[in-house]
C-alpha cells in the first residue's frame, strides 16, 4: 500500500461509505506519512455530521445551506466525494459548482454510473474534467457513521468509469487515494459498469424484497415466518437494506435491470416448465451447473475465472 | 432437556441429518442417563457407513442389500430413521417391511412429506401406523458424516406430521428422541408442513439457483463474477446445495411450489412494471414494507411473530 497524503478532502454524506474512506486514509497511514490533512464532513442534517466529529471520524463539518460555511469548506479542496443517495448527485453538485477551486477533483461513490454521469454534465457542464465517476463495492446492511470501518474497502473492488475530459492524472490521483483504503482499483465504462452491477448487485436485491413481500402477502405468513430458516435468512439479508436507496437504484438503472430481470424470469420460467413437467434430469442439470459456478467462484475468494478481465 | 433412552436405533443415510441425530443422543446425554443404546447405519455404500462407524458416531453398519444382515440391524429395533433421499422412501420401506418388528417407529426426515407420507402407504400397507412423519429442519450446504455435529438440531424445529393410524405413544416418543437433541418439536398437517416449506425454503433455493444459471448464461459472465460481492455471496450460498436433493424436493413437492413460485412471480412483475414506470414512490413502500418484516423476523431470533401458530 501507498501512503496517499492530502491537505482537504470534502465529504458530502459522512455514513458508511463516506465515513469508511475517512477512516481509511486516517487509521491506515503509516505514521511518517507526514502531514495529516483535513477532513470536511458535509451533510443534510447537522446532526449526523455532529456525530461524525464527536467519533473523530471528521475534523469539522459545514451546512450544505450555508453559503459562507460551503465556500470555506470547498477553498482549496484537493479531492471531494460524493457519498449521499445518487438521486442527489445532481442538485449537490449544482450547489457546489460556484464554489468548486480549478484544482479540485470531484469523485462520487454511487452504485450507478449512467444517471450520475448525466446529472454532473448538467450540474457541472464545462467543469465535467473534474469529475471522475467511482463505485466501490462495499456496502453492508448496517449504515451511518457508527458502521464506518477503517478496513471495509480493504480487498474490496472499487470501480472508476473514467470520462473521455477527466485528465490522466485526476484519475490516477483518485485512483491512488483509493489504493491507500486497500481497495482493488479497476476501471471500466459507464455502461459496463452499470450492466455488471444490475446482475450481480441490483437484481438480487429486488428478488430477495420480493421474496419477502410475498410470504407477507400470504394469508398463512406468521406460520411461514416461524419456519423461515438459515436458506431463508441468508437469501433475504439484503432485503434489510435501506429501500431509499434501493429504490434510487432502481429507478437510476432501470434500463440495465430490466433486461437482467427478464433474463432472469426467462431462466425462471424454463426451471417452472422442468418442476411442471417432473423433469428431474433437466433440474438436476441446472443445479449442478449452478453449484459448480458458485463452488468454484468461492473458492476463488470471490474473483473473476482465470483470464477474466473488464475489457473482455 | 430430558434424558431419552433406547435399546436400538437404525439409521438409513448417515449423512449429516442421520448422523447428527447420533451424535446429538449420544454426546448430549447426561452421563447417568444410564444404559447407552445402540446406534446401527444402513448405507447405499458400505464406505459412508464405515466411515461413520471410524468416526464412532455409529455402532455397527448393515449392507442395505444383505438381508442376514437387514434382518439382524432391524431386529428389536426401537426406532428406524429413514435420511437418506426422499426419492429413495418407498424402495427403501419396502425393503424394510418384511424385516420390521411390530413394535419398531419408523420416522423420517425427508424435507417433504406429501410424497413420503404417499410412499409410505405403498410400502407399508397395514403396517403405515408404524410410520411417523418427520422433518428435522437444519440443513446445511456441507453434506456427509463429517459434517455431522452434536448440536445441529439445538434451537431448530423439528416438524412432526403425525397420520390418523399413529398411536399417541409413537408420535410421543419421535418427539422426546427429537427433543433430546436441543429441537424445538412442533406438530402439522402433512399439507400445511409441505406449503410452509415450499414458501420459506424450496422457492428460495430454486431462486437462487436461477441467478447463478442466468449469469452463467450471459456473455460476460466471468466479468459479472468477478465483481460479485456480499449481497451476491449470500443470496447464492445456498445454490451451493445438492443437485440431487433439491431434484428430488423440487419433483416431491412441485404443487406447492408451482403455488409459491406463481405468486412470487406476480410480485416480481409487480416490481418490474413499478422499475419500468420509475414509481419510485411504490418500490420504496415494497421495499420498505419487507425490510420491516424481515427486521422484525431477525429481532425475534427467526420465530414467529407474536401469537402465529401452527393451527392458524
Amino acid at each position: 500500500m501507498t501512503a496517499f497524503s492530502f491537505n482537504k478532502l470534502v465529504i458530502f454524506g459522512v455514513g458508511l461509505i463516506g465515513g469508511s474512506l475517512a477512516r481509511a486514509l486516517r487509521e491506515r497511514q503509516p505514521e511518517q506519512a507526514g502531514q495529516r490533512g483535513t477532513v470536511i464532513g458535509v451533510g443534510r442534517s447537522v446532526s449526523s455530521v455532529e456525530r461524525a466529529r464527536e467519533l473523530g471520524v471528521i475534523d469539522s463539518f459545514a451546512a450544505i445551506g450555508d453559503d459562507a460555511q460551503l465556500r470555506d469548506a470547498l477553498a482549496g479542496a484537493d479531492i471531494v466525494l460524493l457519498a449521499a443517495p445518487v438521486a442527489q448527485t445532481q442538485p449537490l453538485l449544482t450547489r457546489i459548482a460556484p464554489f468548486l477551486d480549478d484544482a479540485t477533483i470531484v469523485t462520487d461513490a454511487g452504485s450507478t454510473k449512467s444517471d450520475v454521469v448525466t446529472a454532473a454534465r448538467a450540474a457541472l457542464g464545462p467543469r465535467i474534467n473534474q469529475f471522475v465517476p467511482g463505485h466501490p463495492i462495499a456496502g453492508r446492511e448496517s449504515s451511518g457513521v457508527e458502521a464506518a470501518l477503517p478496513e471495509l474497502y480493504a480487498g474490496r473492488n472499487v470501480v472508476l468509469c473514467p470520462l473521455p475530459e477527466n485528465s490522466p492524472a485526476d484519475v490516477a490521483r483518485i485512483e491512488a487515494m483509493w489504493l491507500a483504503t486497500g481497495a482493488v482499483v479497476r476501471q471500466m465504462s459507464v455502461e459496463q459498469h452499470d450492466r455488471v452491477l444490475a446482475s450481480v448487485s441490483h437484481l438480487p436485491h429486488v428478488l430477495s424484497f420480493a421474496l419477502v413481500e410475498q410470504i407477507l402477502e400470504a394469508p398463512d405468513a406468521d406460520l411461514k415466518f416461524s419456519f423461515a430458516a438459515g436458506g431463508f435468512r441468508d437469501f433475504t439479508r439484503i432485503a434489510a437494506s435501506s429501500p431509499e436507496m434501493w429504490r434510487d437504484i432502481c429507478v437510476a438503472n432501470r434500463a440495465a435491470l430490466l433486461e437482467e430481470l427478464d433474463a432472469y424470469t426467462a431462466v425462471l420460467a424454463r426451471l417452472r416448465a422442468a418442476i411442471e413437467a417432473g423433469d428431474g434430469a433437466a433440474l438436476e442439470a441446472a443445479f449442478a451447473r449452478s453449484r459448480k459456478a458458485r463452488t468454484e467462484w468461492q473458492e476463488r475468494g470471490g474473483k473473476a475465472a482465470a483470464g477474466a478481465s473488464p475489457s473482455k
